[in-house]
């Protein structure tokens, strides 16, 4: 296992842990600067973030700074209530892909959607088996455009709390069903990101990490369980701050020969998007080298 | 599937679902009476408030209402930092099951436990694993007294988010390995209560309600999962209000011969605690005929 105490060589940053500094949006071109100022070798950001300052332009700081991606912030939302809306969601999922491209990301990561309208209050219907097969076959349409693009596709399980409204895929289990139907040949262009809030739980993480292997672990993502927690989606902790025990998890992904990084993905409205993006970046690094 | 459309015969209420009343406090003996009022044949009483009311006091009352217990809320918690702690939940177990006993439950539904000191904001570990096996064993040291008692044991899986503080044990496939372990020959002592709340998510539920059979399956819960869910315990749903297929998942259940009661337990803070507890009940009769 590789030993993070000595230096921060091995993190990134998810931008969306500094998506606010003082409670006040930062923009994307900012983050970057003051990862790059703290030796930051890697960022992961968001399309809404990469939008507002311009793709071209992020691109270029991007390799100005000598920053890498280790994922892009997402894909996915795969399900709808109707033909229309799964064809937007093809559409958009492929600019995706592209623009994943364009950055030179690691991987584009997929957030897979559950049901549809449920994220705004009004389920279309109850059936989450159907949700999940039309996630499946959205996958199955978007690796042919990410396969030609060299863009390895990553399947986020979220937590169960996740089911209704935002992701209906919520074992590392699950995920690796789908990477065995859609990729038996594991050949790289599907695999898992393991996020520890999201599977921390799971009393068959180890075997399922076991199971995924190196070509399927293509994305670590760190932050911590409180408790009490909140909220259930903006009250995310920093490492060390919690519950998970993130060094064992590590471990097992590193059995696996997993060797990229480990990106700090941390949603906190009430705690950490209030505080100076500069402090949360210097404490991201402290604790990636000692609670990670 | 049996059809409750038309009465109410199987309908039982857990007695948190009226725990209170316009916000104050209901005591048992009131919520016998309302229950009892309207033909409400079964209930499951919370052994706080058997206490308070007084053990033998609530005994001839359930008697004299000619009501059954579809379950006694609850055992478990057998996870602890040190030895006398696990003692101590030995013996609040014993007395739990005789409690049961007492009042003829059909089963003694256990919460397990999580990470000691977690539910006070404090875990003493972040070992899960460990808990895990606290958890099994404290179940197989309870078995012999509750085999001796003719009490059966109902392990109830919680959902993912309460694994820290609540239950470490999360999935239906996780309670029925501990079946498995620890009562093979599926003699009735050891089974399993199926709360849609915590299991509607698991991909993997149709499965393991059929591995469960008959003889583990002792109690179904229903409540539902709201969109958007605003506090991770007590913000519960009336069965038709959110977005689990209650009907299929009891369909699943009765297709392996389940024939008892549908116990409702809604943990509502802001909303059914707040509203008077007669009409809390009397929209439990009415959803449990077109919801359930």
């Amino acid at each position: 296992m590789r030993d993070f105490s000595q230096d921060h060589r091995w993190l990134s940053i998810n931008t969306a842990t500094v998506r606010q500094s003082r409670a006040q949006d930062l923009p994307l071109p900012d983050i970057l600067e003051a990862c790059a100022r703290r030796r930051i070798r890697a960022i992961s950001p968001w399309r809404d973030q990469v939008a507002a300052a311009g793709l071209a332009n992020v691109s270029r700081l991007v390799k100005a700074h000598g920053l890498e991606l280790s994922g892009y912030c997402r894909g996915g939302m795969f399900t709808a209530a109707d033909d229309a809306g799964l064809r937007a969601a093809d559409d958009d999922n492929r600019r995706a892909v592209d623009e994943a491209r364009e950055l030179n990301a690691a991987c584009l990561v997929l957030v897979v959607g559950a049901l549809p309208g449920a994220l705004a209050g009004k389920a279309a219907h109850k059936d989450l088996a159907l949700s999940r097969q039309q996630v499946h076959d959205g996958i199955g349409r978007l690796l042919e455009h990410s396969r030609a693009a060299g863009m390895p596709l990553a399947i986020e399980p979220l937590h169960p709390m996740y089911a209704a409204d935002r992701a209906c895929v919520n074992t590392l289990e699950q995920a690796l069903d789908l990477c065995d139907r859609l990729d038996p040949s594991r050949s790289g262009a599907l695999g898992v990101a393991v996020d520890v809030y999201h599977v921390w739980w799971d009393p068959k993480l180890r075997d399922q990490i076991e199971r995924a292997g190196r070509q399927r672990l293509l994305a670590l993502h760190v932050c911590d369980w409180l408790t009490p927690t909140t909220d259930l989606l903006n009250d995310r902790g920093m490492m060390g701050d919690g519950v998970i025990d993130i060094p064992r998890i590590r471990g097992w992904m590193e059995a696996q020969g997993f060797a990229g990084y480990s990106e700090v993905e941390i949603f906190s409205a009430a705690n950490w998007w209030r505080r100076d993006a500069g402090e949360v970046l210097d404490t991201c690094i402290e604790r990636h080298r000692s609670a990670v």
